[in-house]
Formats: structure tokens, sequence, C-alpha cells
């Protein structure tokens, strides 16, 4: 398989000089998957991490290796006092020293395992890949309020991909496949989608792509979400940044408000998608919906729909980006020709490519 | 397992300069297998196909592969026009030529898929397989007319084998295995079998060998399919070409009728074997199996009978063949001994070797 | 995997210059694992083996590949006189020689499969492990007298890894991870086995680990089958030899006996550990537990008793020992600290060490 995966950009076909781009906050968890009482493993960057929440409610990333005889500490047990290997009781605290060898007094100092700098904010959980020269954070790790935004509820996932996470952005930059993907869930009428005017901007590292649908029908789930009065003004924005991707789409009734109004009124969904390769040709995907009832009665309710029908959506998306993956490394190596969907997928690809030459 | 396999003969234990003997044609599948509704991915010779039935009836052939984004074009859909990529929708029609790309007015020239030569005869899909010199075919497709003959019926399958075409060759070459390989099934007596007497034949690239048992005593299937009065005399007849082997077997009543005589009476079982790689290592078994009812109020009823228990031999060999490439994977690279049975199936990887030699 | 598993010592982090022992003799099979009915397939020491029982009773270990078309022997059948190939018929002997090929006068001398030393003794059978200069035994199979004590009652089974040979060799010489690993079962306080006095000798190729624990509560198993009065005096005593490893423990009533005595009366449990590495990365461990009966009536009772718990015991070790292999092999070549439970592992693996750089 490496002579597809490694350090060749699929797309265009060209030597790449890195795996991942450096010094940025990538997506290792959601909140919820932390817990006192069950350690996680999983491997982010090609690092093996157990991840865990120590009692104080800190969220904690250590090696996932002991360092007496490598059993993964994942395999073991949580304590107050940190985490305790399941083969010969080691204790390692949050800064992953060992404090404890049972039936030992003398602990050496080489009795230890890496502890890796993460963060948690907005009920994410962010790990930071860094440099040599940056080992440890040069930055805050993003913002995503909607998370903390009483006017919302929202829910997500963890999914694993058997494909390199380029892939993942190149499906999320492009909402053209809908109709061809989608066709059961999301997508309605292809054309529509494909024909719709659409606007791709960059600046510095982020593009954003808009697309307005004025005066259409609303879709059933905007239906029952929001008292709509007739057509309707849609829109769907995409903010590709390097680690994560956001696609927030919504309406209000036809000719009320200004769509590019930040503060526009009637009905959103907001996506967040956390795209963190596991390795070079593996990836996780960690998605969140956020929706705003307009009936509070009907909150729960809304959220299980939407939350359902994304699932529903992302598993056909999975499906046919882990067959991609699986056809390139049958006819690996062979040019790909471009169409107009790909604009922003295409400006996506060329700031990673810039990121990666410049490391 | 690239030690075993590539580029080595396993039995001889020498190196062979190509894969695949060219300029041949292989089956790429059963005629049955193709339709309008629902395309079928195959591997032949390293090749990816997607195949389908056109809405006017032709076989077609394309290359698996979206030329946009390297979805397979068999996980999209059969339209009237040609085919359509289940990712954005590009439709490709049977020449490989992309006719539509959704959104976009302007189709690029370098928009298309390879078409292979392909053709439908006598209800089997022939694949060309050729070289520099002959990208197309230099002659017509091997015939089999038992197939459109109407004193026959008959039915077959398609098996995929974990091991090498000619491990596949060798065992049909030889039918002195039913003893022990079908003891279960159409085997019988061992010995009857190995000391049958044989005659082997050799005729350009084709190989024939002839077995005659005379007034024998009819087996169980062929007292079923004909009146038989007493005992029968007996033939096997195998032909070996390089991509299909044929392997006809039938009775007379004993004394009535000349062996070798084409025109022969009685009762005809036909067996056709198409044999192609998938890759080095893997294989596509290709067989259907023909027989004259006397009776044709038993006719479904006879071909239920002879394809079942054809079925169930073909199962045995493939657990054997099965087995015997694993075990040479194991051990690799050893010296095999020659038995007097083998005489046929040498003959037959002599003239794959010296094909593989010439081109 | 290589670069983890290939003549790389695990633990030490340092190349080894051959992959095992020679000239030693190894568990290939338990004796109630051989019939004359059915063949036995199976790999020791990169060698593939098909075991079988000659009708006179002998155990014979033949090259598990027929000389002519390379079907693993143990597919076949075994007769009066040896075992037959399952593809062409052709039947050996217990010496390796061809004595049959159905429908051929001539068997050339060539015709013949190699056939290894085995030696049954104590309900074991022992697979000699040679070299060059001894391709033949220079010396007897180890005694394993308690499999034929009719004081004793015993049962076992054979276990298949996923890891290397020496991670077992580690866990079983180190008993102070009952109390993490074998929590649920028969670990009890881990600071008990923790801290209990212990003794490391070394003779020769032999390491010897004494642990004793006088006047504690004898656990649940002791008091069903011993009618111990009150407090007892435990022994854990552990032999490491180059292929087996024999773990016996067993208690006296307090201040009865020296528990040091050899004929120290009381209730024991003998196991025996046969540990055969299957390739370099894959090992067998053929396993026996032994147990006195104070009462005939509940001897059966007792073994079905001990079999398990040692069963249950030995699952909870092979999760963790593969756990640990698959985890080595993420993050390779990383240097391990040892603690004071690793005194004897480390012995047993200088021992082995030494035997490959000096072979």
């Amino acid at each position: 398989m490496d002579q597809v995966s490694k350090k060749i950009d699929l797309v265009e076909n060209t030597e790449i000089p890195n795996l991942f781009p450096k010094n940025q906050w990538y997506v290792c968890a959601l909140s919820k998957e932390l817990s006192t009482e069950k350690p996680l493993a999983r491997t982010v960057l090609n690092t093996n991490l157990v991840l865990f929440r120590h009692h104080n409610g800190q969220a904690v990333a250590l090696e996932d290796r002991c360092c007496h005889r490598a059993l993964a500490l994942s395999c073991g047990t949580i304590e107050d006092g940190g985490i305790r290997c399941g083969y010969h009781g080691l204790l390692y605290n949050e800064t992953g020293k060992c404090i404890e060898i049972p039936g030992q007094e003398k602990i050496p100092t080489k009795a230890k395992v890496k502890a890796y700098p993460i963060q948690e904010k907005n009920k994410i959980i962010w790990f930071w890949y860094g440099s040599d020269e940056h080992p440890t954070p040069n930055s805050e790790p993003p913002e995503y309020a909607i998370h903390d935004d009483a006017r919302y509820v929202y829910d997500g996932d963890v999914y694993h991909y058997d494909a390199p996470y380029q892939l993942i952005h190149d499906n999320l930059m492009d909402l053209s496949h809908l109709g061809y993907v989608h066709l059961k869930t999301i997508g309605g009428n292809a054309n529509v989608h494909m024909n719709a005017e659409m606007k791709v901007e960059q600046e510095g590292n982020t593009v954003k792509v808009v697309r307005h649908m004025p005066a259409s029908e609303p879709p059933p789930t905007y239906q029952m979400a929001y008292p709509f009065k007739d057509k309707v003004d849609r829109w769907q924005e995409i903010v590709f940044k390097v680690s994560h991707i956001t696609i927030w789409t919504g309406a209000v009734d036809a000719n009320t408000d200004k769509l590019d109004d930040p503060q526009r009124q009637g009905f959103h969904m907001r996506g967040f998608h956390g795209i963190t390769p596991e390795t070079e040709t593996t990836s996780h995907y960690f998605w969140t919906i956020a929706t705003n009832p307009s009936d509070p009665e009907k909150a729960e309710e809304l959220k299980a729909t939407v939350v359902q029908q994304t699932k529903d959506t992302f598993d056909e998306d999975r499906i046919v980006i882990n067959e991609q993956y699986q056809n390139m490394l049958k006819i690996p190596n062979q040019n790909m020709i471009d169409i107009h969907v790909d604009v922003a997928a295409n400006r996506a690809r060329r700031i990673i490519k810039e990121l990666l030459q410049a490391s």
C-alpha cells in the first residue's frame, strides 16, 4: 500500500515531503468519551495515546505503553492518583511519572511515560501536534462556541475511516455529491445542488464556501423544526481550517433577513467536523450536529431526528470514501481530472500541501 | 508470498519471464452474470473491470475507476446511456467517454476511462488479453457450440480461487484424483481411474487426453439419465487450450458405437472450464455442465442433478487446491516429483511456459 | 513486523544471532492429541509437521507436504501402513518413505518426505530441534514423572499465542502479576505476592525461584481439597528449563513439615508448561495441572475444579501477553525498564541469549 499512501498526494499524484501539517491543534476526542472509569486507547497522527479523566476532572493523554514491559496502559485501570498498568501494577500520575511500583520502594527516575499536551474546550479534546520548534502549544485551541450556546441542542459521534484524511476533506468541501451519494437521505434533486450559486473565498489557511438557494421549498426536517410560512431563503456555509471543517446550513422565511447577516434568524443546523489522521492511511472523524429548536418542548425530539439523519448521511459517505480509497490502492498513481465542484476542495489541498512543504 | 507466486513455476520451480500468456481470449463472465440493472466488478489478468449490459444488449467492459476521483464505477448505476458514477454523477458511455458532468457544460476530452475489447459468444463473455503488437484482437473468440445446441440442457457457476491458475489446470488435466478427492461424490473405485487406458496427444497448443473404460458398470447418474440396457462403454475426453479446458464424458451401450466416433449416441456430460487468472495468486473458474436428456420430461430434473453433483465435486477440488497452494506458500521453492498421472498436466505447463518465454 | 520480532530481543532491544536454542527437546504435542484416526497439523520451530499415531501405537512426525504436488499430508488419511495423501493417494510409511503410488508400479527413490525425531515420554510428545552437528538426539527427553504418578490426577490443554515464546517465559517466571492480571481468579491480595520472601537460584541452564508464605490463610481451593486444620505454610516453586517450566505450589499445616523437604506432605498443585516457538512471532503453550486428592472420592471433582481455574487463569494471561506483543509492534524498538520482579525472568532471558550466541 505504501506506494499509494505514503507521501503521495492522492489527487495530484505528486510527492509530499511530510505526512501531516505540524503545529496544529487536532481533535483527539469528544469530551463525552472521557471518563474517570475507563481509559480510552486512541492513535492520532501516528501517536498512541491512552486518554482518561483525572479524578479532579482534568483530561489526560499519556503514551499508551508501560515503561516496564510495554503493555498498553489502556488495558489498565484508572485510580485516584492516575492510571495503573494491568500487568504488574505500575501506577502513573497525570504527568506520566511512575509513582508506585508494587513491592519495590525505590522508583527509578527512568520510570515514566510521555505526557502529551491536550486541552479541553467547548466539549472537545484538542491534541497539540507540534514540531521540534514547538513541542508545546504556541497558540490556543480553536473556539467552537456552539457547543456551549444555550440556544442549541447537539450531539455527535466518532467514526473511523480506512482512508487518508484528505479524502474526507474532499468530501466535505463539496456538497454536490449530495444528489448521488445521499439520494436516500438528505439528497434531493441533484441538479439543484449542482447548479446553486456558489462563492469560494480564501483567507490565509481558511477556505470559505457559500451557497445560497433563495425562495426554495423548505425540506421536511426544516418544516418540522420551524414554523416557516411558505418558501424560504436557504444557505450553506462551509469553512475549512487545517484540522476541522464547519458546515452551517439554515433558512429564513423568504425575503425576511439578509442571508449573509450573522444575526439572521430562522432555522439553523450547524455541523462540526474534526478530521484527524490516525495514520497515513486511516483517519478519525469527530462530528457533532447542533440545531436551534423554536419550540423547547420539541427540542429532544428535534435533536434525535437531526442526529439520526446526520448519522445516516455520514454512513453513506463513509462507504463511498472507503471504497474510493480501496480503488485507489487497486489502481495506484493515476492522474485524476478536475471538475467545477473541486474548486474548494483543491484550495484545501493546496493549503495542506504548502504547510507540508514549509515544515 | 512473492517468492513463491511471482514468476516462479510452482511445479518446476524455475523462473518464468511473464505472468500470463498474451494475445489470448480469456473468459471474464458468463452471459447470465451481466444485466442492465447492476454493474459487475471483476478483476481479470490484473485488470479491474466494470462489466454491464448496455440497454441495446451489448456487453461492455470499462476500466473500473472514475477518472474524476477514482471511485469504482461498479459502485454506480447503469442508465440508458451508459454507467453513472455514484459519487459526483459523471456519466460514461459504452466507449468509456464521459458524456455528462452534472452542473458543468464543457466536458474535457481527458474525461474518459478505458474500454476493453470483449465479445459475447455462446453465452460466454470473452476478454481479449493482448500485447503491444495486438492491443485489439487478431482472432475470433473460441467456439463453444454446446451452449447453443438444443439437444443439451446446461447451467454453471463462477468460482473464486485463492490459488494461481495453473494449479487448476493441473487438477483438471488429471482425473486420477477422482478416487481420493471425490470419494464421496463422483469418485468410485480409485484403481479403476488410475489404471484405465489413457492416451495423451498434443497438437500445437492443444493437449488432448482420452480414456476409455469399455464394458463397465454405468454409474447411478448415467442410469437415471439414459435407458442403458446393461454394461456400457465409457469415455473421458479432456481438451486443454490456453485459457479453457473441456471435459466431455459419456457412455453408450457396450459394443454399439465406436467410442472415438464424434457422432456416437448415448449419454453425454460435457463440461466447459474457463480458467482466468485474477492476479498472480488468485483465479476465476467459470464452469458449465451440459447434458442430453433422453426423456424431455426429465430434462430439468436431470439438469438439476448433474449441476448439483458437479458443484459438489468442484467444491471438493477448490478446498484441495486452496490448501495445496497454502502449503506451497508455507514451504516454498521445493522440488516436486512427477508421477505417471502428470503427463498431460505437464504438457499443459510446457505450453504455457513456452508462450510466456516467447512473449 | 520483522523489525520487532526477528532476531531482536524484545526486552533488551539488542540483536540476537539465532532464532531458537538448538539441540533441545521441545514439546510438540500432548499424548492425548495423537490418534490413529485423524492426523494433526502443527508447526513447531518453523517446521511444518503432520503428527499421527502408527497402528502399532508409535507417534510419528513427518514433513507435512506430499513430495508429489505439495498438498499437506495432514489433509489425508491414516491407514495401517502409514498416511495417504488426499490428492493423488501416495502412501507414506512412518519413516517418510513413499510405499505406494496408485496406478504406478515403480516408486522413485526420491519419493519420500522427511521424518523427524520425536519421542513420547510421560504422556508428552517431545520433538528434537537439532543442529548440523546433532541432527539426531544426543540426549534423552526430559522426565516429567508426575504424569505417571498414581497419587496425582491431572489434565491440560494446548494454547496458541500470537506472541513470541519468551514473553510467555517472562510471564511464568514472575508470579507477581497474579494480583493485577488474575484479580478475578487466583489473584487475591497483590501485596502478599509482591512482598513474599523470594529466592532465585541458577544452576547451568536451570533457574529456580522459591517463595515461601508461612502461616497464611489457605485459599478456597486448598480448603476444599485438603483437610487443613487452620493456618498453612505455603510454597511456590518455579523451575525454568530452556523448553519448559514447572510451577509447583502447595501447603502443609503450619509448622508441621519443612517447606523445602521434597517429601513434605499436604496439598500439591503441580503445573507443567511446555513453551514451544511456532514461528518467530507465534507460540504453542502446552500445559497440564496435577493435584493429589486426599479423598479419592473427590478426585474427579477436584481435578475438574483445578483444571477449570487454571484454564481461566491462562486465558487471562493469554489476553495480556497477546496485547503486550501487539503494543510492542505498534511502538517498536523502545527500551524497557526493569523492576525487582524481573530477576528470574531476566536470568531465563540471559540463558536463552547465551545459547543463541553459542550456536
